[in-house]
C-alpha cells in the first residue's frame, strides 16, 4: 500500500490549489434551514472547475509530475468525473491525457472530457476490467497512471473541499456539527476525513450512498472492506466503484462516524429540491448529502449539518425528465 | 414624483439586509472565461432568498415599517419575483401581505407566495390594471403599497448587489469594466446606477432586455421614457413591464451607457449554458445578461464583466423543454 497521506498533505494541496481552483461557494437557504429545524450548509461543488470536486485532486497529483515522469502524458480510468478532472489538469500542464470511461458514461461527461483536449477509449462496465485497460495503454505509451481515489495526492487533494468548508463556516462563526460527503472508492470521504479531523475533530462525518450500493456503510459496520454486488443500475453513475479503496478506507474507517444510505426516489426530490429551491444543479451522486437531510437520516434539529454537493454533471435528457416526476 | 434615493441610501440599505439577505456568490467559471476571451462576474442572485435579487427591496422598504402605518399589513402587484420578495419580507416582520399577480405567472412563483404565508389574487395581463386593483384593496385594508420598482427604498434595496460586487470583486484584485442588469421596470438597474457610480464610477452600466421589450434601449436612446406596443409575449415573464419607471429614469439617464437586447433564442442558449457550465438555474429573464455576453452583445475581450443573474424562479416544465430544445 502507498502512503496513507496526512493532514500536512492537506495543508499542501491546498497551496497547490490556489488560483486553479474555484473556492467554492458554502450556501445557506432560509426555506431549507426552517424545514429541518438547524442549519445546513451546502459546499457546492458542482460550481467548481469541471463541474465537480474531482479537478482537486487531479491538479494536485498532475501539477507535480515533471516532464521526464510523464513523457507519455497521463492515463486514467473514470465514470466521468475524475475524467473531466484528469484532463483538465493536464490540459492546463500542457500534458496529453488518454481516459479510458464506461461505455453507458453520460455523454455530457464524455463530451466534456474531450472538450478538454482528451482522448477517450470506451469499455463495458459488465465484461471488461478497466485497471487492466489503463495499465496496457500506459505501458505502451509511458505514462502515468492517475487513479480516481486510491492515491496519497489525490485524497489529499479532494479534502481542500473540507478545509474550506470549516474555514468559510469559521468566517461565519458557525462550528459544524456533522458532514455528509458522497462515497464512491471513498477518496472525497477519506480528504474530508482527514480535513475534520485535523482542525475540526468534533464534526461528525459521515459517507453518503444509494441503496444497492453501500460498500462503505457495510464496511465501516464490518471493520473491514465489503464489496457491492452489482456494477451498474444505479441513477448516481458517479458511485458505482465496487468496494473502498484500501488506502481510504484505513483513513475513514477510525474517523467516520457511521455511512448514511438513501434510496432512487430520495435523490431524485433532492434534486428536484435543489432546482426549486437552492437554484443548483446536482447531478444524482452529487445529491445523496442533500437527500439524507431531506430524508431524515440524520439528525438536524438545532445542528449544523454541512453537504458535499460534489458535482452537477448531468445529462440534460435526464435532469428535465426528473423534473418532469419521471 | 418621491425623492431620488442616492448612493448613502444604498450604503444605509446594505446595512439593514445584513443577516437578513444572503451575501450572493460571485462566480467565475474558466470555461466560460476561455469562451468569451475576458473575464465573466456572475453575480447569482438567483441564490437570494426567495430566488430571485427582489428581497433585497422588499425588505429594506418593508423592515421600516411601523405596526401604526402597515396596520393592514402590505399590497403589493407583481409578476412573480417582488411577490415572493414582498411576501417573505412581510412574513418575516410577522406582517399580513397581499400579491395581486397576472393570471399567467408561472406557477412556481405563485405557489411560492404562498409558501411564504401571502394571499394571492389574481388579474389578467391584457384588460385589467394591476395598479388601480392593489389601490382599491390596499384602500379597503388599510394597507401599505410596496411597489415593485418606482420606490427610493426598493431601489436602494435592489443596489446592495452591486454594491457587493464591487467589494467581492475588488477582494479579489479585479476591477469591473462593465456590469449588465436585467431591465424591467429599471429598479435593479437603477440601484446598481447608484452602487457604481457611487464607488466604482469608471464601471460602465447597461440595461439587458428581451426583444420586444426594449423600452430602456428606446429611452436611453430618445432620451424621454418610451413604452412598449406588448405587454405580453415573452418567455422573460419577469421582465415585462410597459415603461421605465419615472425615479429609475431620472437616476438611470444620466449614468447608463447604453440598452442592449437579446433575442428569445440566446435567452435559452444562455440557460443551457448555464445548466451545462455553471450548473445555476437561470430563469429567462434573469438570463439576459449572460445571453448578451454570449451572443457578443458587448465587447469582453480582454475585459472584465460583471453580470447580475438576478433570479432562478422558473416552471420545471419550461426548463425541462428548454433543455430538451424545443
Amino acid at each position: 500500500m502507498q502512503k496513507i497521506p496526512s493532514f500536512d498533505d492537506v495543508l499542501a494541496a491546498r497551496e497547490r490549489l490556489k488560483g486553479q481552483a474555484v473556492m467554492t461557494p458554502l450556501i445557506e437557504n432560509p426555506v431549507l434551514n426552517e424545514r429541518v429545524q438547524g442549519r445546513v450548509l451546502i459546499k457546492a461543488e458542482c460550481l467548481q472547475r469541471t463541474g465537480s470536486f474531482k479537478f482537486r485532486g487531479a491538479w494536485n497529483a498532475i501539477s507535480r509530475l515533471d516532464g521526464d515522469t510523464a513523457k507519455g502524458g497521463v492515463v486514467a480510468y473514470s465514470s466521468g468525473n475524475h475524467a473531466q478532472g484528469v484532463a483538465a489538469a493536464a490540459q492546463l500542464m500542457k500534458l496529453p491525457a488518454l481516459i479510458v470511461m464506461p461505455s453507458d458514461t453520460p455523454r455530457i461527461k464524455q463530451a466534456n472530457t474531450r472538450s478538454y483536449g482528451a482522448e477517450v477509449v470506451t469499455y463495458d462496465r459488465a465484461s471488461e476490467d478497466r485497471e487492466e485497460i489503463a495499465n496496457r495503454i500506459a505501458r505502451e505509451r509511458g505514462a502515468v497512471i492517475v487513479p480516481p481515489f486510491d492515491h496519497p495526492e489525490i485524497i489529499a487533494g479532494q479534502g481542500t473541499s473540507g478545509l474550506e468548508v470549516i474555514e468559510q463556516a469559521a468566517e461565519r462563526g458557525i462550528s459544524v456539527d456533522a458532514v455528509l460527503v458522497p462515497a464512491s472508492g471513498g477518496g472525497l470521504v477519506a480528504g474530508n476525513a482527514l480535513a475534520f479531523s485535523g482542525r475540526s475533530p468534533m464534526t461528525q462525518v459521515h459517507s453518503v450512498e444509494p441503496e444497492g450500493f453501500d460498500d462503505h456503510a457495510r464496511s465501516l459496520r464490518s471493520g473491514k472492506r465489503e464489496r457491492n454486488e452489482k456494477t451498474t443500475g444505479s441513477i448516481c453513475d458517479a458511485l458505482l466503484s465496487p468496494a473502498p479503496g484500501e488506502i481510504t478506507f484505513a483513513i475513514n474507517q477510525p474517523r467516520l462516524k457511521a455511512g448514511l444510505v438513501v434510496s432512487e426516489a430520495e435523490v431524485k426530490r433532492a434534486m428536484v429540491f435543489a432546482f426549486e429551491t437552492l437554484k443548483l444543479v446536482i447531478e444524482p451522486g452529487g445529491a445523496v448529502g442533500l437527500a439524507a437531510v431531506l430524508a431524515g437520516k440524520i439528525a438536524t434539529r438545532g445542528r449544523t449539518i454541512a453537504v458535499i454537493a460534489s458535482g452537477g454533471n448531468v445529462d440534460p435528457g435526464l435532469f428535465a425528465e426528473i423534473l418532469n416526476g419521471r
